[in-house]
């Protein structure tokens, strides 16, 4: 796959398509220069020596198998949430309607708004269809790494709504917005030290380094290819730090509302920007 | 979507296709005439006027766009569980790969052999994507009902290993087996009045109304799609009634040994049989 970092978008001439850009994204990159690439995630990436403007950044892939995630993965918030670190990740997933592109509005479904939550992950796209690997040989079935938020509606996670299975809450079409672009693991010698921040409304709520993963990227992807065919594009959220809405003081005073944007950066990444968009019940529509 | 039973097989002339059953399958369906439908779940079904003799029995759908499971819907078997009925379905999920063919041994990684289980279900596959569907109009969506078996590896399902999240424990390749084919709604002018059961090797464990069930298909189906696009082609596992594994006396007597032959029956749609066939550790291969 020959990008550093791969982005998708709308060009000035109103064409879409991936393109690859030479350094770190700093801005919201509209009216970026960008290497044009051709290809796909099957054929792979090329250059093909033209650049072009972007115009409107898109979700880095169009489409994808599943989303993964993985749940209570740093230390510092398992002790938030008061919870005991399991033997192993613990799993849930969202479908692929999910994606949202890195600047996005989400449309916020009126039954999910009255306890609406960020958790702001480092995310990893499968490269190769996998199974049964090894942790030491796992990182060299990624294609990369971006910045994702897992924005999970708390009203349908609560165990009394939930019956304790988290992903019908994490599951709303938009509800895992990736971007800005995938970052080749050429340029991310050791996904287990990053920073990542998320901030709401410019207020900084999470910051961690990966390293305060209990499971590291490694260990996370052999034991999901375990007797389990992860395919080509699957996106795995690999957990949230400590700071989430939930847990802010006083009790309810972290959720998010109407028209808040919520930016997630890991640095040298990047950053994601989704303003929360609450429908009003009248607009609901099939 | 004109057809009564769909079925995908490979025929004698060695071709892969769909086709149509105009009676009750009765017996595993080899050898059996079956009319010839081209076509595909995006394009419809249509008849060709050929027929054709089956020579294996395919998965009647080579590829989904995600299979969404609900627990704890059968009261019997929340009663057998011990656990208290949430005010809405209990939602988790298998990737596409869990896919088997009513026929199809269930290969079995060494990690996930020690409690080994099966869940009976009735299967529902969605014919049109949908949205904020009401419940009142929720089955207009359904391309038909189908046979499934949850399979479960329960050492991964225990709270103690899975952090109380059920989908590893489910997504193992090959741990949705359907079939024998998916019948249309026409004849199926309630699916809350089908009567299904669960054989291992023969030995009854598992049968119920699935008037017992505690969410309907329609309201399943309506609390999905909340906010949510349901791809055409989803397949919904309905949950299961009480006599699984887990729960059987003594404790532990109930799991799936190697070869043991799983039959899952649903009054007028036929049987799936998937016999278990535990892997060696030596043959685990990427």
């Amino acid at each position: 796959m020959s990008f550093e970092r791969l982005v998708r978008f709308v060009d000035v001439q109103g064409v879409t398509g991936y393109g690859n850009l030479k350094s770190e994204p700093k801005s919201n990159l509209i009216g970026a220069e960008v290497e044009v690439l051709e290809g796909d995630l099957e054929k792979g990436f090329h250059a093909t020596g033209r650049t072009t403007q972007i115009q409107k950044l898109l979700c880095p892939l169009p489409n994808v198998p599943l989303i993964i995630c993985i749940g209570l993965n740093y230390q510092q918030h398992a002790t938030e949430a008061n919870l005991r670190v399991p033997p192993y990740p613990v799993v849930f997933t969202k479908p692929a309607d999910a994606l949202a592109g890195p600047l996005d509005p989400v449309s916020i479904h009126p039954d999910a708004q009255s306890m609406l939550d960020y958790e702001g992950e480092l995310t990893v796209v499968i490269g190769e269809d996998v199974k049964n690997v090894s942790e030491a040989d796992a990182l060299r079935y990624v294609l990369g790494y971006t910045v994702g938020n897992d924005v999970s509606a708390r009203n349908f996670q609560l165990p009394d709504t939930s019956g304790g299975q988290f992903c019908y809450a994490k599951s709303f079409d938009g509800f895992a917005p990736i971007g800005p672009c995938i970052v080749s693991p050429r340029l991310v010698p050791d996904p287990q030290h990053l920073r990542l921040t998320t901030r709401v409304n410019g207020a900084l709520r999470q910051e961690t380094e990966t390293s305060d993963m209990i499971f590291s990227v490694s260990r996370i992807i052999a034991h999901l290819s375990r007797g389990t065919t992860l395919r080509r594009g699957t996106v795995i959220q690999t957990g949230t730090p400590s700071g989430v809405g939930l847990f802010m003081e006083p009790r309810g005073s972290g959720f998010l509302k109407d028209g808040d944007v919520v930016e997630v950066a890991i640095d040298g990444f990047g950053a994601i920007r989704n303003k929360m968009v609450f429908e009003q019940p009248s607009t609901v529509n099939e």
